[in-house]
């Protein structure tokens, strides 16, 4: 198996470029182990404005350039990562590529949507691959899953909170009463919303990312200007009160749905959704897709929609992706187990808290003969119960519930194996677990 | 670009092999589409035990046999589809298949927990993939997720709800107030739980699961034996009664976590999970899994855990790869768009009920005003509101809310603007959507 090293042109070291190289750090290692040592990655060359500027992510000084065409023509450079953002430099940077026959990974969907026609062209022309997972919904991979998970699948409709900013936006509107510039305010001091947080609650943001998942499910090119897009400027205290009152939650939200006449319906704007549904419980700078295929029915994506490590995560990915094209031999998926051994915890030592049911004889003293077994060994109980039967309040045998404080699951059962002893206890106690996930 | 039919070996043709013809036939063109023309598929022989069994999916005769052997040898066979269950026969099948050089792809979860580790080292030897999405959490692309998407992420935790089954039982035990034997009775009337329902309910299918993804996190292989499982069998309605007052949902959930000394947490079990928590709401059949990983955060997949249809979709997904890994040539995911042209829908012939908001000055006769041109549309009313300002009811200006009945977009906007042109109407009015997803 060949396994020199990949290397990799990052155009940008700002948030997401910086994560990606921590993340290769981090997990470089664990990557190659999961590839059968197939897929090694090395930045070998970075494109950045300001040279000069100090960064929290230190590159050799030699690794660094302002020139995007040194960057791409790099004969160290195998893949070129587009993290600039931009439809201008980026759109030259990313043609570029192709052309020179070097996969491309981007995270950038303004790009993809107001000018992907022009670069899918040019990856067909040269059989080189645009990856841009990064591009919609942060960490969560939905690109994949509507390309490849869902390719037997007919797609009738695509649903999704894609903006994280203005999802946070009326998220602290309606829990926390707030007005719109008050609230986008607190977005932007939190770094959510984009120093120019314009495309953010205009809608663009999401409409771009709507546009890529519906060239992915119905194949044709898309022009932006044909798509209705609403912002959430529009949002007010009185309309979040109303919807609050009528049992919904405003969202923005994007549609994407086929007709039978085979059109489509692509739209972005805010929306009430009933409360009860499961996208109305997306908060903050999550994001989700709920996506309805025909073969695979309604199911639904939920993760980081933004930030830096969650999207350098999808980057990653794509790296592999491009990384695996490019050393075709290997076997595709990585073969399991990867390393030979690991150790499995034994469930003795797993904790968390957990609910008790006995079977006992109903007479005074029983709940103190099971406390004091439980004191004897430190495992605190929160609570106990023993449901009266109302047809027979003097039954003999009753069930009794403890709920217990978090102990190792081996020190309970040994606890209960002394308890089932008493003679009061009349089969061995259930216990489920209490989980705080 | 090479286009030769790949010939598939469909070894079962019950419910899971059939949903994958179907699947084949209603969107094989889509297919051919989406992968710029290279993966055309054709079953070209098919496995049963009883020949002459009617099947609400026909097939030629001279596809079918009994024969397992003719099937993996048949030279129209390029890749191999094990669904035919257990670990026998099942287990000579796929391997008989990874030494032909054939690709496998199968959903058998018993298969790959209890004899993986012999067929992994067999796919590595024969530099051979198997697919296995299908056998877990059904339609929900997890496998991919957890070991494409997030290879570059070190897996801190995964918990999910991977047994439909007992996941209705216990729902209906929650929602119905019914006992465990009726609810398993009403699973099995409705064709959820297999026939012997052992599997389902003693938390071994979910353990079988719950093997495979950690395998996939953790890259060694697991000893089922090593394993902590208990089932449903013991829930009790005063279990739930109890879980219900204080907050609680019962769930069979699988816990898969990595320690901070490496050691690998695993188990399933029936758990306490806080009513608020997401996982909490997946009801029914449905299935989900929660993954943590470093760099992506928290995410969650949801969606059918099993069923027919959900099942081929992953199927089918995994016989494109496994068509694209013997069609190396081709561009690995396709080249967007892949076709010329298709259809947007007009916005204004999107429809869905609507909210409005309009800034009006107040005065005696304005909601007749406006509902009386909304009347000459016909666009119906289902409620309307001015809320008073307590510190200056009489107010000059104040918003006015009309919430109204589906209708099109275009023809809502024209009345509007119509609207807007009232003497008493001060702005133009603001129209969220009535989302019914
Ligand atoms: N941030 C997120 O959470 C997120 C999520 C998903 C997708 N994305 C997308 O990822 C892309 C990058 O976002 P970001 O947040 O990482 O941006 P950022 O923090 O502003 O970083 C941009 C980087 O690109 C460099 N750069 C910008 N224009 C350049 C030019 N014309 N020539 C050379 N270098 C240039 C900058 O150089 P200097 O360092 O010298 O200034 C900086 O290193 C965008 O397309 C964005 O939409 C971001
Ligand atoms: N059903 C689901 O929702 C689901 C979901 C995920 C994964 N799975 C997995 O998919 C696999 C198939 O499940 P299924 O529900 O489709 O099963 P099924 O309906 O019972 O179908 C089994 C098929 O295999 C054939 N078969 C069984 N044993 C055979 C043998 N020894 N030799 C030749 N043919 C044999 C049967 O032939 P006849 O038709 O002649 O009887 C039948 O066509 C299992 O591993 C299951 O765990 C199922």
């Amino acid at each position: 198996m060949k396994c020199s090293t990949l290397g990799i042109g990052l155009a940008g070291v700002g948030t997401v470029g910086s994560g990606v190289i921590l993340a290769l750090r981090r997990n470089g290692d664990l990557i190659r182990d999961r590839t059968g040592g197939a897929v090694d990655m090395q930045v070998t060359k970075a494109l950045v404005r300001d040279l000069s500027k100090p960064r929290a992510v230190a590159l050799p000084q030699e690794v660094l350039t302002t020139d995007w065409k040194e960057l791409v023509a790099d004969p160290s450079v195998d893949i070129v990562v587009e993290l600039i953002g931009g439809t201008t430099d980026a759109f030259e940077i990313v043609a570029a590529a192709l052309k020179a026959g070097k996969p491309v990974v981007t995270g950038n969907k303004a790009l993809l949507a107001e000018r992907g026609v022009e670069l899918f062209a040019l990856s067909k022309e040269h059989d080189t691959p645009i990856h841009f997972e990064a591009a919609v919904a942060g960490g969560i991979p939905i690109i994949k899953t509507v390309q490849e998970s869902f390719i037997g699948n007919r797609i009738h409709s695509m649903s999704g909170i894609i903006n994280g900013t203005s999802n946070y936006i009326l998220e602290r509107m309606t829990t926390a009463g707030l007005d719109f510039e008050t609230a986008l305010g607190e977005a932007q001091q939190l770094g959510y919303a984009e120093a120019d947080p314009a495309l953010d609650v205009n809608g663009w943001d999401a409409a771009h990312k709507a546009i890529l998942l519906a060239t992915l499910a119905y194949g044709f090119p898309i022009d932006p200007a044909m798509v209705h897009v609403a912002g959430i400027e529009q949002v007010r205290p009185i309309d979040i009160d109303f919807a609050t009152r009528l049992g919904y939650v405003v969202k923005l939200l994007a549609v994407v749905r086929e007709h039978p006449n085979g059109a489509v319906e692509l739209r972005v704007q805010p929306s009430f959704i009933p409360k009860s549904h499961i996208l109305a419980s997306v908060n903050g700078v999550f994001n989700a897709v709920a996506v309805h295929g025909d073969a695979a029915g309604e199911s639904l994506f939920y993760g980081r929609g933004a930030g830096q490590d969650p999207t350098a995560s999808s980057v990653v990915a794509d790296l592999v992706e491009a990384a695996r094209s490019l050393r075709q031999a290997t076997g595709h998926r990585g073969f399991l187990p990867y390393r030979e051994s690991g150790q499995l915890l034994p469930i003795e030592n797993t904790e968390t808290a957990s609910y008790v049911r006995f079977d006992v004889t109903d007479r005074p003293g029983v709940v103190a003969e099971i406390a004091t077994e439980l004191a004897k060994e430190g495992i605190g109980i929160s609570g106990t119960h023993s449901p009266v039967n109302p047809e027979s309040p003097d039954a003999d045998f009753v069930d009794m519930v403890f709920l217990l404080h978090t102990c190792s699951f081996g020190k309970l059962q040994a606890t209960l194996d002394r308890i089932e002893q008493l003679d009061c206890v009349n089969s061995s106690p259930v216990v489920f677990r209490i989980e705080k996930l």
